[in-house]
C-alpha cells in the first residue's frame, strides 16, 4: 500500500474564492470537496467536480456544519440525529454532481469541527457511518480516535489521515486555528519524511508521538499550498521509490 | 389515465413548522418535498420522506430558490447555469433521503417563483430538463408554457397540473399570494369538478379557459388544506368512477 | 417593585409564523424582539416593533446564535470578540426599527443557547454587557449565574428572571427542550404563586430551591401561552394588590 | 466642491477575505461598508469600522440584498417595504458598530443589484429614502436615475458617483460583471480625467456621453485596486490644484 495525498476543495462561496484548487489537482491523490454548508455553491462545487473529474483524482464529500461565517469552525451542540441528516444531506448534494460528471464518490471526510466532534463522540461518528455505510464508501479520520473505533465496529472502510501543515499536542489531537497560515515548505517535507520513515510526528511540546495513516492532507487555504504538496509529493514520491511494497507505520 | 392529486410539502424550517404534512398524507397521491434552499431543512426533510414511505405516496423533489425569508417567492436573475447547479444540488440531496428510506425520486416540481421563472423562460426550463433527464424523472407543470414545450423537446416526461387553490388570469398564468390563504372547499370542490369535467378553468374576470392536465395540486400550507384535499380528492374519485378509463380535457 | 411579564416575540421567519405575539402583546409588559439570527426577518421585526409600541410595551432585543435551523438552541463554540460583534450587531439592527417608531429600547435578553452559554461564561456575558454598556440598558438573566456577576461587576443594571413555563434542575438550571411543550395554566399558575409568595421553584426532582427575579417570563411559542399568560398575570396582579409595595424573594 | 474618492468595503464572509480594505483605507476619502446580506459578518464589519476611524475617512452603509452566494448581484422581486426593511435592518447594524467606534454615519449606497433597482424603481428608492431620513444621510447614486429624482423630491441630500472600473452604455447604465476584473490603472486615470476635466464618459460603444458627479467610485476587489485608486487619487489631486475651487462638470 502506499500513501496518497488529499486536499480539500469547493471551498469557494460564490464570488468569495478560497484555496488554490486548480494549481493543487494536478499535485494529489484525492479531494474533498465541500458540499455547501461550512463553504460551497453549487456552481463552483460543480465547477471543482468537473476539475477534478479531468485531472482524474478520486473525489470525496467534505461535508461541514451549517455555519458557512464560521467556515465549519466552530464546534456546535448536535444531536446523532442532526449530524446523520446534514451529512446525508450533504453527501447527497455533491453526489448529484459527480452523478453529473460521471464520477463515483470516493470517500467521506468530515470538515473542521465536525471532524473533530465526531473524532470524539462515538454516537455522533455513528451518525456518519450510516451514510458512509449507505453509499458504500470509506470514511477519512485520525488513527486511535472515535474515527477509527466507529468505523472499524460497523465494517467501514477507514483511512488514517496524517497532516503536515497542522500541529500535534501530545494527546495526538490537532492543533486548528481559525485562519491558515503557512507551514514552511521544508518544514512540511521534514514532517512527511518522519512520519513516512519512523511513523512519528513531533507535538508541539517537542515531543515524539506515533502516527499511522494511508493519506497525507495538505490544505488547500495556506497561502503556499502549492509549495507544501509540492515538497509532500517529492516526498511521497521517494519513499515510493524506495519501498515499493511497503505500508506505513 | 387518471388525475392525481399532488402537494407540497417537508416545508417547515427547524423549529417553524408549516402545512399540514401529517393529515394530508392519506389524501394524496404525490408529494413534492422542500429540499432546503426556500424551506426545509435536513432532519425536517427525512422526517416527511420517512412519512411518506410508509403511507406509500409517490415522492418528488421540490427545489426553489435560495431565499428562506421570501420562500421562494421573490423571483431572482438567474443564469441557466445556476438554475441547473441549484436544482441539480437540492435533487441530489433530496435523493439521498429516499435513498436511505428505499423510495425512488418520482419527479421534480420546481416551487414558487422558480416555477414561474422556468416556465416562462425556456433557457431556464431546459437547466431543469438536464437535471431531470440525469435522474430520468418526469417535471410537473403547467400545460402550454415552457414548461411543456422544453420538456416535450428533450423528451422529458411532463405531468400538467391544475390548481384548485390558486387563480388563474385569463392568460392561463396563476395569480400567487405571499401568503396562504384559504380556499372554501365548495370552491375548490367547483374548481375541480369544472377542470375534471370541462376542462376549463375560471378566470379571475370571470372568462373560462381551457385547462389541460393530468395532477392537481392542493397547496399544505392553507388553513384548510385538509378539507380542500378532502373535496378534491371526492370529486377525482367521482370522475374515476364515473369514467374509468378516461383522460382528462 | 412590582414584578413585570416579559414574552420572546418576533421569532417568526417570513411566511413561517410563530408564537401568538398579537395575542400575547396585551398580557405582558415586556417583549424581547428577535433580531434575525436564531429568528426574526426585516418585515417580521418590524411589525412586532410596530404592535409593541401600539400596546405600549417596553421593547428589549432578544440576540441569539446565527443558526435559523436550530432556532439558536444549539450552543456553538464562539470567542467574546464574536459574541460581542454578533449581539453588537443584532442589537444594531434593531434599534433601527425602534428609532423609526419612535420606542426606545428598553433592554437585552440573549436567546436560547446563547442566554444559557453567557449564563455560565463570564468572558462571554462580559462581551454582552460591551453592547448593554454602550446602550446604557439592562440585561435580563438569571440570578446567580454569570449573568448577575459580570452585570454586577460592571455596573450594567441587570433584571432577574422567573421561567414558568421551563422545568429547573436542583442547580437552578432550566431544562430546555428543543421544541416548545404547552405547560398546564394551573402548573405556571402554583409555579408563579409559589415563586411570588415564597420566593421558591419546585425541581424535577421534587425539592424547593430559592429564586429571586423582578420579571417572569412567558414563552410565546407553546401551544397555549396566551392562558399561562393569563394566569400568571392574575397572579402577579393578585401579589400586587396583597403586597403593593414589595418587593420578591 | 471638490471631487472625492470612495470604495466599497468590508465584503469579506468570515475567514473568506474579499477586496483590499487595509491598502485602499489610506487613498479614499469615504467607504461603503457591507452589512452583512450581500456581504460581511459582525467580526468583518467592526474591523473595517475600527479601521476606517483609524484612518480618518468617512463611513457610509452599504446594504445589500439577502443573497451571499450571489453577493446581491443577482436582481430580486422585492416589495418597496421589503426594501426598506433590509435597509433599515442593515444601517441600523452597522451603526453599531459607528456607535462603538465613535464615528458617524456619513451616508447610505445600496449595493450591487440594490443599486440598479432603486435606480430604475421609484417606489423602491423611497423606501430608500425612507431610511435616510431616519438618519439624516446622504444617499449615493448615479445622477439622472431615480437615485437623484427621489432623493430630491424627499429632500434627501444626493451624492452622484462617477465609476472609473465599470463600463458605461450609451443609456448611462452600466455594465456590472459577476466577477470582478481588473481595469487597467492608465484607463481608470484617463476615465478620471475625461470625467473631471470635460464631464464625460467613454461609452462601450465608443460614444460619449456625459456625467455628473461628486464622488468616484473605486471598487476594492479589482486584482489591482490599488493601483486603480493611485492613479485616481492623482487626477483628483491634480484637479485640486489646477482649479482649487472648482465643481465637476
Amino acid at each position: 500500500m502506499t500513501v496518497s495525498i488529499n486536499s480539500d476543495m469547493g471551498e469557494s462561496y460564490g464570488i468569495h474564492s478560497f484555496g488554490n484548487d486548480e494549481a493543487l489537482l494536478p499535485l494529489v491523490d484525492a479531494v474533498n470537496v465541500a458540499c455547501g454548508f461550512h463553504a460551497g455553491d453549487p456552481v463552483g462545487i460543480h465547477e471543482v467536480v468537473t476539475a477534478a473529474a479531468s485531472a482524474g483524482v478520486a473525489v470525496g464529500a467534505h461535508p461541514g456544519l451549517p455555519d458557512p461565517v464560521g467556515f465549519g469552525r466552530r464546534e456546535m451542540a448536535l444531536t446523532p440525529e442532526e449530524v446523520r441528516d446534514l451529512v446525508l444531506y450533504q453527501v447527497g448534494a455533491l453526489r448529484a454532481f459527480l452523478d453529473a460528471e460521471g464520477v463515483r464518490l470516493s470517500h467521506i471526510k468530515p470538515h473542521g469541527s465536525l471532524y473533530g466532534m465526531v473524532g470524539r463522540d462515538e454516537a455522533l461518528m455513528d451518525a456518519v457511518c450510516d451514510v458512509a455505510v449507505q453509499y458504500g464508501v470509506p470514511v477519512y479520520g485520525l488513527v486511535g480516535t472515535a474515527h477509527e473505533r466507529v468505523a472499524g465496529r460497523r465494517g467501514v472502510p477507514f483511512v488514517g489521515e496524517f497532516f503536515v501543515d497542522l500541529g500535534y499536542r501530545a494527546d495526538g489531537s490537532l492543533i486548528i486555528a481559525r485562519r491558515p497560515h503557512a507551514t514552511p515548505p521544508e518544514l512540511a517535507e521534514r514532517r512527511a519524511r518522519l512520519a513516512l520513515a519512523e511513523g512519528e510526528a513531533e507535538t508541539d511540546t517537542g515531543t515524539r508521538i506515533p502516527v499511522t495513516f494511508e493519506s497525507i492532507c495538505v490544505h488547500s487555504d495556506t497561502p503556499n499550498a502549492v509549495e507544501v504538496a509540492t515538497a509532500v509529493r517529492g516526498v511521497v514520491a521517494a519513499a515510493r521509490t524506495e519501498n515499493p511494497g511497503g505500508s506505513v507505520a
